[in-house]
């Protein structure tokens, strides 16, 4: 393995977080708020840390996929640990620990909170909060890559390990301009979905705030009862469709920039995600319909409350708490499917289902012709038996973090519905989860050792598990490297 | 598909439930009950079939592994909805749907109830109910084919598709051998039982119940409070260590039988089996010893109820819906352990927790050496890639079903650990749940719908998925055969 370059790579990532701590700094002096402070001295420490790890690149500069599940493991841990120094050191969540959950919280796009008052906050710190997602949603490292210069294969096993989805694809080349793409391409998604919502006359601190948590399908809201703040049917309606938007594959969007209008409409993922959704949509507007008096109503807080459940948002437009047990059902199955592969959202992700459906009817078919050889295809290409492997791995050692998480959480003696939604909405990045993590509750009343679970459990979620498990895992640690 | 030799069979089967009947009949004469009627009457009706289908064997009687799964799936089927009749036609059970719950229940050694009130039933009744416990757990097919003659290719088929765990053995060359061979030791351990709880002070007839339903790791008792009723330490203790023993893989005990100790304490399966009920009874009377004021009265009631469950038998001594989350969370995770392949017992059983575990460490060890090519060993034998495949599809499925049950079950809207619960409970076939489905409550409150999702979730679990799905699956019902 080699070391040097992973403190090289680490120093330079510690480097670009001192940069990006510089943003929030100008948005506490803007509002003349005294934060500012905090942050360049979290940039300063930073800076500090890459001039000693970066300064120089090693000669031998190679690395595999090995290293780059290291990389992409201790660098999301740093990240949040000196992210979350800003939120301490001013005061504004005086636990240390709070402020490591929030900012996992952020970066792994999951949007649970410990906070129970958060539209008094200054207007900087909320908006480090909400840029964490922005940047988690994409990638730390993706970010980084295209800030700094690496060689391309490199660049690509980092990519690798950090972009969700049972297969990473590369958009042209070179990864570095892959990288370049995929944060242009959501850039102008962001600046789209703010200019949507100034036109439905939410302020552009707001919109700003709103739009970075859908982007990155986090789900922090400056705002205490989160988008049901507004309770506008319009802000309801472009922040569901931009929701669904950020929960597509971005190579699609891509195919779209190049014209290949026909394979991105064809492609099966897409069609099952949308197909997903409109099946719960309809599922939950029948059952809650009663409620809310009105068909359209109650279609309006369903639409919302799926797309924001499947792609792993997490914003909130009513307490769903209150729905029958079917709705909360749905919404716990959706969380668990989460978006498509190469989004910004969670879950196991939409093509790892179809993947394991097909693999699934398959089997029940070899019981009728049991010496038929089994092809998985999707998009019309054939899925190796590699990739199914993993796909299969993963889920199991995906249902394995559940189970061994709830026992782990079932310590703080909670209702078995709060212990296992807690679990489900941090391992797939959605935000609330029901009972008292429902949308109107938050994480402040667990154990520290309960939330540590939970951050784990985020980071699992956001990164795929593997880089985790491999650096939790006895044997890299037995072994000098 | 041999149409003619499934005909047969099942007429067979038919055959031998007419038989199985007139032994409650004859427990009701001796009591002076008149439900003998109904047994002798649907055991006409059931030797009817018998002639109608079984009269003669067809000249072409080769069956393959298909038959095989389609004669198990129909078969549970047919013996439930004939065995339930007598419930429903002598008035203790009036609604047939209830009946079939219950008898399902009984075949599959679920152990799940619709009943209220228990002990004032008719002694053939209940005698009856348990029996299905003892019969089922052994299996139906494999209980058939003791007493009638089958080519040995066909029986093996039938009992691969019948007997639990990823793996089949013949214990010797001859499948019907075997299966006497399987059900002489049955019989016998189901008899030292029986002696056992004399001795503890327990009358004959409920030492018979309990020993049918300790055997079959069913969890019918002929008391409202289960084996709470007796508040005997003796009587537990008898009851523990015998639910242990019944879990455990039937061809160990004939490997002591023929003297291969050794063999029989090294196997892996066993080793993990006892550490997982060792640690699960630590945790448990730690948990709950405050509540109980002794440590040793709280193991008591740990061991019995840990036993109780890992081997899916589901008997109660204490309400364990009391006890802290952290108890109930560990009940719920090894209700999904199960027992031993080739026990009576349920869930998805320790072998394949085994090899499951032992995968996921090669792959994660993979992640270290890329190359490395991954082998998977259990008792020092190496686990073919089709076998590991099977245990994954395996699980895939299991989750699957249980994610389906759980929505659609939530219709009746039941609270969320109730739901999940009850779905577990049944398709691991333990009996009780936690929450509205606990050691005193009842399946009773459920809708028809919810009684059959639940019976579907047993034959699920009893038979291993996809004896099930193969007959479930459309292309089964497009194609003629």
């Amino acid at each position: 393995m080699n070391r040097r370059m992973i403190g090289y790579i680490i120093g330079k990532m510690m480097g670009v977080e001192a940069l990006v701590l510089l943003l929030p700094a100008l948005i506490s002096l803007i509002y003349r708020e005294d934060d500012y402070v905090f942050f360049l001295m979290t940039s300063v420490v930073l800076a500090v840390i890459y001039f000693l790890l970066a300064r120089k690149k090693p000669e031998e500069s190679t690395i595999y996929g090995k290293e780059g599940l290291v990389i992409v493991a201790v660098a999301w841990v740093l990240w949040s640990i000196f992210g979350a120094i800003p939120f301490t050191i001013s005061g504004n969540i005086p636990n240390y620990v709070d402020a490591f959950f929030e900012t996992v919280s952020g970066f792994t796009t999951t949007g649970s909170t410990i906070l129970t008052e958060i539209q008094s906050l200054p207007k900087g710190i909320l908006f480090w909060r909400s840029l964490t997602h922005w940047i988690g949603g994409m990638g730390v490292l993706v970010f980084v890559m295209m800030l700094t210069s690496l060689d391309d294969k490199g660049a690509m096993h980092l990519m690798r390990a950090e972009v969700p989805g049972p297969e990473a694809d590369k958009l042209v080349p070179k990864a570095r301009s892959t990288a370049k793409i995929l944060y242009a391409m959501y850039f102008a998604l962001t600046a789209v979905e703010v200019v949507f919502l100034l036109f439905g006359g939410m302020n552009l601190y707001d919109s700003v705030m709103h739009a970075f948590s859908t982007a990155g399908t986090g789900g922090f809201s400056n705002r205490n009862v989160s988008v049901g703040y507004y309770d506008s049917a319009y802000i309801d309606g472009v922040i569901t469709v931009f929701m669904i938007l950020f929960g597509i594959n971005f190579n699609l969007y891509y195919l779209m920039l190049l014209k290949h209008f026909k394979e991105a409409f064809k492609n099966e993922e897409l069609k099952t995600y949308l197909g997903i959704i409109a099946g719960a949509v309809a599922i939950i507007t029948i059952n809650i319909s009663s409620m809310y008096g009105s068909v359209l109503k109650a279609f309006r807080y369903a639409a919302f409350q799926v797309a924001s459940v499947i792609t792993t948002t997490g914003f909130c437009t009513a307490d769903y708490n209150l729905w029958p047990e079917l709705s909360k059902s749905v919404l716990l199955a959706i969380m668990v499917v989460g978006a498509c592969a190469g989004s910004t959202g969670g879950g196991i992700k939409v093509s790892r289902l179809v993947i394991l459906l097909k693999s699934v009817t398959q089997e029940i078919k070899r019981l009728h012709h049991p010496k038929a050889v089994t092809i998985v295809r999707v998009n019309g290409r054939k899925i190796g038996a590699e990739t199914r492997q993993g796909v299969y791995v993963y889920f199991i050692c995906y249902i394995f973090i559940i189970i061994g998480s709830t026992l782990l959480v079932s310590l703080d003696n909670f209702d078995f519905a709060t212990t296992i939604s807690a679990v489900l909405t941090t391992i797939n990045n959605v935000g609330p989860g029901i009972a008292l993590v429902g949308p109107v509750e938050n994480f402040a009343k667990f154990s520290v050792f309960s939330k540590l679970i939970f951050c784990l459990d985020m980071l699992f979620g956001r990164l795929e598990i593997f880089p985790i498990l491999l650096v939790l895992s006895p044997s890299f640690w037995r072994k000098r490297f």
